[in-house]
């Protein structure tokens, strides 16, 4: 039996996105070839977990676990760095710049200023900013890079949101060769429910125990690597929680999928330790207590010794 | 073989709870006992969906769809009743007041005012009030709620957490008899996996399709309503995508778990249209497209059928 297409499996065999991809397809087309033509690199950074629904009126829903903290920081890094950045990310996970907010409930740090006399001007509601470390630096950065339009946010849901609009994206990068990066750090679902087996309505619990049967998802990466952007720099992450098996996992993705860079990390270190794994090499990058202390985040590590390993690839290609 | 006792089984099946279940007891306890020497009712919220780990060192887990809008708003409309409101939701879920603006990225409505001229004042973030629909009264109406101490907050991530600080809510309301109300608007998972099968380390994909039988919760309203907190006034929620079966099995609720009150919903119609379902009675609650307009809120509605059906059950008792 032939293998079938991926591109194909996508369409037929996942419920339909419930994002509108066509939308996000063309803004990414244009979004690419604009800063490709102004000699700019863009990099795709996908972030977040996905949801895969367990009814087609969903309910009820398998999730992976992902903040999407190190997605909306290493954008922020990539833009730093002079990239443009497709930030494609699951609905309500983190964000660049406003991330270091995402705890603080904001009408708790908001103060109403009553006008003290009829004729004085309208209440004035100003945020307290000792309960907001950094916000006028972040509000500076931010605004600048609303301004200098090279972060395109697109969000996604379920998983086959996410992999129709990787798919687009991929089409959208291809002609800029080896000037894109694929960053893959989004947490995306092993298994999914083929559309054809989704309930209609919710799971009745009167039915007794709940079997599920998941299907492993089609790697993406192997149809991105070979046909759909064959020409990028391509990295991927590996999150685990078995610090035995990490290495030879990564080794063994990179061998399948003949990309270029597997950032390797264990559940509990994610946010201290990572290793850099090519095909010649790993490379530990770390951040110590002190640099925590400073603010040095590893994303900024990562950024740096990816951004240079890209700049390699591009003139060595 | 003798059924087995509810508050025991939670103890012994379920992974140990993420949250610090004796702190907010204590919590609770002193919460419900103050307000009610002062003469207040207090009523239990429970909102927004459950999480189902399916690995110990959770990467992958079974969660239910609920954004927690409907517990934040009720909140509310409960606080401006006169009640003390014990606040258990999941982390992230929806919250009182700041609810209105959950789709606001702070960042885009800040404003920095930097000083005009050296040794003027330090620079002010201001909000942009043309963007925050209201904010002037919410922001009075947050603060005074915060003054006046009639709202606890609790939260949840997992089913083993809610369903944990749900019985310490019940063994803390209990001593105030009928002026208890509980009001379980949260979408709990009907399904687990017992502690003793889940695996430790992240599920390998590589072992070929996801099989994942999950138990049946047991109904904690049976106990609730027998056993922990016999003389309150319990309200549950029924949400259904189904319109066929929905006032059915209200009444089967009702009828099986002798609580008083099941507020039936469907899925799509849920903010516009409930049925208060009772032993007696049906009654249709709706709002207008003209009144949805004018910013009147269904949980307006079923607060004050709710409120107004607990007099008569205080009286009654």
């Amino acid at each position: 039996m032939a293998e079938p297409n991926p591109a194909e499996q996508i369409r037929q065999d996942f419920a339909p996105p419930q994002v509108a991809v066509e939308d996000a397809a063309r803004a990414m087309e244009a979004f690419a070839r604009g800063h490709y033509s102004e000699g700019r690199r863009v990099v795709l950074i996908t972030s977040g977990g996905t949801k895969v629904p367990l009814e087609s009126r969903t309910v009820r829903f398998l999730d992976n676990f992902s903040s999407g903290r190190r997605g909306a920081a290493s954008a922020e890094y990539f833009l730093q760095a002079g990239y443009a950045v497709i930030f494609l990310h699951r609905h309500r996970s983190m964000y660049p710049y406003s991330r270091r907010y995402a705890a603080t409930n904001w009408l708790d740090v908001l103060r109403l200023h009553l006008p003290s006399a009829p004729g004085d001007d309208a209440p004035r509601v100003e945020a307290e900013q000792s309960q907001l470390p950094g916000i006028v630096q972040i509000l500076q950065d931010y605004k600048s890079m609303k301004e200098s339009g090279r972060l395109l946010p697109i969000e996604f849901s379920t998983l086959s949101d996410y992999l129709h609009l990787l798919l687009a994206a991929a089409q959208a990068l291809s002609p800029l060769g080896s000037s894109a990066m694929f960053y893959l750090a989004a947490a995306v679902s092993d298994f999914y429910i083929p559309a054809s087996e989704i309930p209609e309505h919710k799971i009745q619990s009167s039915s007794g125990p709940l079997q599920i049967t998941m299907k492993m998802v089609p790697k993406m990466l192997s149809p991105l690597v070979k046909d759909w952007a064959p020409k990028a720099f391509v990295v991927s992450f590996k999150l685990e929680t078995d610090t035995e098996i990490l290495i030879d996992k990564a080794r063994k993705a990179l061998s399948t999928y003949r990309h270029h860079v597997v950032v390797a990390n264990i559940l509990d270190t994610r946010r201290a330790f990572v290793v850099v794994v090519t095909d010649t090499e790993e490379s530990k990058l770390s951040v110590s207590d002190e640099e925590d202390r400073s603010g040095l985040e590893i994303e900024d590590k990562i950024v740096k010794d990816l951004t240079s390993r890209h700049t390699q690839f591009i003139t060595r290609t």
